[in-house]
């Protein structure tokens, strides 16, 4: 089962900047720790996304690490062009299936969306593949639940452009297990399928485990479930990547992944941000990890 | 699907005690939000557990409340006395299932504590049923995993005993949900099975799905997820109602309970306590509830 490390990406894009040779250390911890996939960075504009400024830096020092892959979030082919004149080669679009989430975050409806990310996979050159992540495929801060069909036509047409996969991106942590394994059920035919599920609402872990029961290819995370678009003061976003692990550890599925080591990963890139530990795993460790410390 | 809010008396237990009316504020806001089955109080010694020394005085309180199941915590003959002598006639029995638990925690080995559960089953006037709660079943503090063997042995001395219903109570919250689902689906031939599930690794909610799916008729939980013997600073211990709740009515699945009610009851009740609502759909809301609000 393959578990993607956001943190760079997702995890830090809102918070106040940190330093290159700080995303260095999270990235080799990650490394250390087993991640094989992670994403890197994204090539917005600086102006919009400080947090995000050093990703042509960020690029170009990773790029030599065998056996792990980097991805760049892009959103435009001025985006596409910096990003693979600093190296990257994985680069994922994103498209919002809802219409009015779409408008408001993009200013363009799904199928304008779906059309420039038909026009950029085209002009891809040789060696370098895409994902198209489906935000807002359980559900919509304007428009609430979303049809399955939308989301089932943004899929088609995602892998009839030649991605290599989708994400299946629950945006505002409202999907529950049933609707995810559905949905996952009804894309795993067409393609790979990962999914970004957020914890808003506590089931970010129970929702996962639904999607890779379903087929699901990979799930994403961050360590110590850093950032993800928190809408209330203290209400989690991303799911906690250690946590992820760790059920499927302790489930026999084999993810590569050493929790302990993640946890410090966890621990190290709090630290940078300045923010608290989250994750369950990072506060309580491991099940049957410290018996005699308990009560 | 019954949800048992076990608040009154393992959310409160260890914590500082608080007003008696402001117990009986939290027992009636369960009641309107909809709850029909809690845990009331416990007879245990006053000087050992301060916080229950009330006990008397909330059954009687609480005693004409038409279609609520109230359930007291006993363990000793004393406690089964002055349980009976204050009005209540649902007894909660509990043995660890863990030989080294069980003598660390109660001076006795299991079949020591099932004997006692046995003889004090006997001697119950007419009219006073019991569940037996079968603590450590998913893992212990010194002995680490533990084997189904000895929850099922257990379970059947409990039925045997007259049980009305027995609950595999993840104490130290180890459990993992393939675990869940499989000590329920052995005990469920035996009698009726409730489960108490803590959330310390993030898994009260998955491994709740996979007991209901897996024959459960009961889950437990606390507003807010007070309590719940957490043992490491801000790990969480109980499973949070509203959380489990609101999946379970996203699901489909009917509890009888008023989301947003429930809300409301951990506000109160963390207030009393004077500890943060730490559950995901308080801090959050429920899914879809405030669309306009949301980024």
């Amino acid at each position: 089962m393959k578990l993607r490390d956001v943190t760079l990406r997702d995890g830090l894009q809102d918070e106040k900047p940190i330093a290159t040779e700080d995303k260095l250390a999270i990235f080799d911890a990650l490394v250390r720790a087993g991640v094989r996939d992670l994403e890197l960075n994204s090539y917005v504009r600086p102006d919009r996304v400080p947090a995000m400024a050093d990703a042509a830096e960020l690029a170009a020092a990773t790029r030599n690490v065998e056996g792990v892959e980097r991805w760049a979030l892009v959103l435009n082919t001025r985006g596409v062009q910096r990003a693979i004149e600093s190296g990257m080669d994985r680069l994922q679009f994103v498209v919002s299936v809802s219409e009015t989430h779409s408008q408001h975050n993009a200013g363009r409806t799904p199928d304008e969306a779906l059309r420039e990310i038909e026009a950029m996979a085209a002009t891809l050159p040789d060696g370098v593949t895409f994902e198209v992540t489906l935000s807002t495929s359980f559900g919509c801060p304007y428009e609430g639940p979303i049809a399955p069909s939308a989301v089932l036509r943004a899929a088609e047409r995602a892998f009839a452009a030649g991605a290599r996969a989708i994400s299946l991106a629950d945006t505002i942590g409202t999907g529950i297990p049933s609707e995810v394994a559905s949905l996952v059920k009804q894309t795993v035919p067409m393609g790979e399928v990962g999914v970004h599920l957020h914890d808003t609402r506590g089931l970010g872990i129970a929702n996962s485990l639904a999607a890779i029961e379903a087929g699901a290819a990979r799930a994403d995370g961050t360590v110590g479930g850093l950032g993800g678009c928190p809408f209330a003061p203290g209400a989690s976003g991303n799911l906690a990547l250690e946590d992820l692990a760790h059920v499927l550890e302790a489930e026999g599925v084999d993810t590569g992944i050493d929790i302990d080591a993640l946890v410090e990963v966890a621990q190290l890139a709090c630290g940078f941000v300045g923010r608290p530990v989250e994750s369950h795993v990072g506060k309580a460790g491991r099940r049957f990890s410290k018996l005699s410390e308990r009560p």
